[in-house]
């Protein structure tokens, strides 16, 4: 039996005369493209390149949305009201669906950026807001979610199809949380290492944590990064791997009945 | 035969802790609101509240999107190129579209605001980008325009359904312009007297200049303003005054089969 | 001896074509003005309209630094290093100096807005990132503190001029904090009330708290606000008490021998 | 005697987690700086990194100022009343001046950004808005005005000290303007050329045109570039030539006494 698995990553994170990440490459490696949404990056030009490379290469498109903090990309916990985070949320999918719509695209899942992301992982209240607003956008996209986050939880509790995704270059305590960057062994340098993780994730059905412990999980999609020459060397290696190893590589959309 | 015409008005042009605007009164006279899309005012919330409002009223929503320009309220020209306009208004209807399906409610029209609006009256290439936006995220949507513009003859080339507005408390010159605000006589103070003008574009399918030239004209949709308390009187008796006379004021969705 | 004692308010906190709060009714009610820079607030225009009115009534000039957060009206709590909040602070003070000095203006104090201020009464590290952007900028600014706050005891530690503000509309706890906003007698309504507590803390050194304790406290400044006309119509009543009781309102320059 | 002569270059241009330019080596080779005030490019942050890494290296600092026009790079025009172009310059001085200070820096001169310093080079009235702006924070600054544009006669006709500046790397018609970009010859792209031009217009007062015309010019500072790799090469390349001639680099203030 063929193990499939979705790659993603952000893109289109550039804004205005900034550039920043390497979409090309990253385009060649990933299956899905998680697009900023003009909140912590992206604009209206820098969003319809991104969806016509990604359309180009077969990539499936995904909101990105973010508080809105460019200058903080995205990555400073601001304080928001659950009804500010759904409306914000339903604006960004809906500005990315226009300009999908606009250049041939389809926008098919969300995934939340940043302090967003990680403020969502652990409170229900805005994991929930932000699956309100994918449902009430359109109850068909896919909320990419971390696996075993109460974002994963809001997404099945509200009848969305939910993916759930790991990352193959972060270590995990033994409650299934990253590791905080900055410690020792929080990032794995070693691709053969990330890549046998991954396998690992999608053959048997756990992650190993730092401690040893094994801790089940489901896992829809590996997040790669592209933001470092090293990081897009590490998830073309990663991919090369998993292929000759026999894992398919597939969009998002193409798993939904394990959703 | 009943003759009817929509009305149309700029709302939901808060942001954050600011108002401004009736919108609460304005609701209860026009058929169709114009919604500011968080370029020049209007922030997700305020959006939110406004689709909801409108919805609850009967009254059609469209996309009012606009120049990034939140201090300048959308009213200062600044070049940019039509790929450019086409990318922002795309991404400010659908931002639009993802909180109206959050919310209940469904986008119909689209008409620019301020600046690009007035610059894209008597620019084609303008005209044609919005135009293109439009009908990238969706053909079937309503390119509300200054009734004779470029926009006007650009929703036809484009074969969008093309609504042409006039204005009930604004003179015309002989080429069938506004006269410019400022000008001795530019505005209409004399709600009998916008009535009266509105009665002969809809009757006669003619709009009187300033010296009294009758220049040929189709209309739709009439624009009225809310943004000072004798504004909204001024809109308020204009549908009155046109209900006495057998108007019937509709949504623009409903004049589909004349566009 | 004549109690001699500043009132403050926040001002031009417009921004482009909104208006909010009463400013006229305000520049003829307090001595000091705490002005928008921008960041939550104000815009160049705005802050540069602010200042001529304050000069021309003899008000002083504070600069009213932020989060960068238009939309939440630097309301929202954001996390930011105390490296970030430093430079910000001087940006801001900076940008109200080149406003204030191109209209014949000095500013002479500064005072946090919104969240920055919460959360630096009660965080150290925040107090003293705010209070080296001033002492950088110019030490002989004054920092207008919440009194007994982590700001007094950053301003007194930097040594700059540090004066003391407590709020003529708000209840305290035991601990001399505000009881929150939403709290039954979180709210003083009655001016003679507010009044008869400002006397209190200015004649007697203590605030009473909702229990009755007496908390020794140091009085500068008392902290008005505009936003809506009770609140306007309050802080005239308190002015005209005060000075009936022979209190002299003085600007907050005025008082720099007893910081 | 010897020669002395001014280069400056456009530095601070990041934002939050964007980088453009290599400011490291162009602080090596001009001797003043422009530094973005926030409008166009740049943050608190980037500007306090900018300020310390210009100071430690000698380099004098100028006031970048722009439209407010992030997305656009401040390369986009947008109209702009002169009140506002006067106090949003105001503020942009006023921001950098409060970080330099924080920094132990000082401002010495201001130089309009992109499409501003483009329009006001050619609009009395936009050019005297901008001196007035640096008049009224403080009539020392120097005026950093492109050589025979509206903005250096502005500078003289409000007494500021005026500096006036050319550009190495493009040609110029015979009225002294910029061919524009895009055109056969616009730009000079070998060194030694570039070297001449400058030393031409030093010893002899003139400029060339591509036609050939001598166009006599008052030159106090040469603009070089720093976005591309060859850009900071042709730049190092024309200091070191122009040294080997003899020509002496200095800051703007030590060149008062031409002003």
């Amino acid at each position: 039996m063929t193990i499939t698995v979705n790659l993603n990553a952000d893109l289109g994170e550039g804004f205005g005369a900034y550039d920043i990440g390497d979409d090309d490459s990253m385009l060649g490696i990933v299956a899905s493209a998680n697009i900023a949404c003009g909140f912590h990056a992206g604009d209206p030009l820098v969003m319809t390149r991104t969806v016509r490379n990604a359309v180009a290469k077969g990539v499936s498109l995904g909101a990105h949305p973010s508080y809105p903090d460019l200058q903080g990309f995205g990555r400073r916990p601001l304080r928001m009201s659950a009804a500010e985070v759904e409306a914000m949320v339903a604006y960004q999918i809906g500005a990315l669906m226009g300009i999908a719509a606009a250049s041939g695209g389809t926008v098919t899942h969300v995934k939340a950026h940043g302090a967003l992301n990680n403020m969502a992982a652990v409170d229900e209240g805005l994991a929930l807001a932000i699956g309100r607003a994918i449902k009430g956008v359109d109850p068909s996209l896919i909320y990419l979610a971390t696996a075993g986050s109460e974002m994963a939880r809001a997404g099945r509790t509200l009848d969305l199809p939910t993916a759930e995704e790991v990352f193959a270059d972060r270590a995990y305590d033994d409650n299934g949380n990253l590791v905080p960057r900055g410690q020792p062994g929080a990032m794995v340098h070693d691709p053969d290492v990330a890549a046998a993780n991954v396998l690992r994730m999608l053959e048997e059905g756990v992650i190993l944590s730092v401690t040893g412990t094994r801790i089940p999980c489901t896992v829809h999609s590996v997040c790669v990064h592209g933001d470092e020459p090293s990081a897009v060397a590490m998830a073309g290696n990663l991919r090369r791997t998993l292929e000759a190893k026999g894992v398919r590589i597939v969009p998002l959309p193409e798993l939904r009945d394990r959703f």
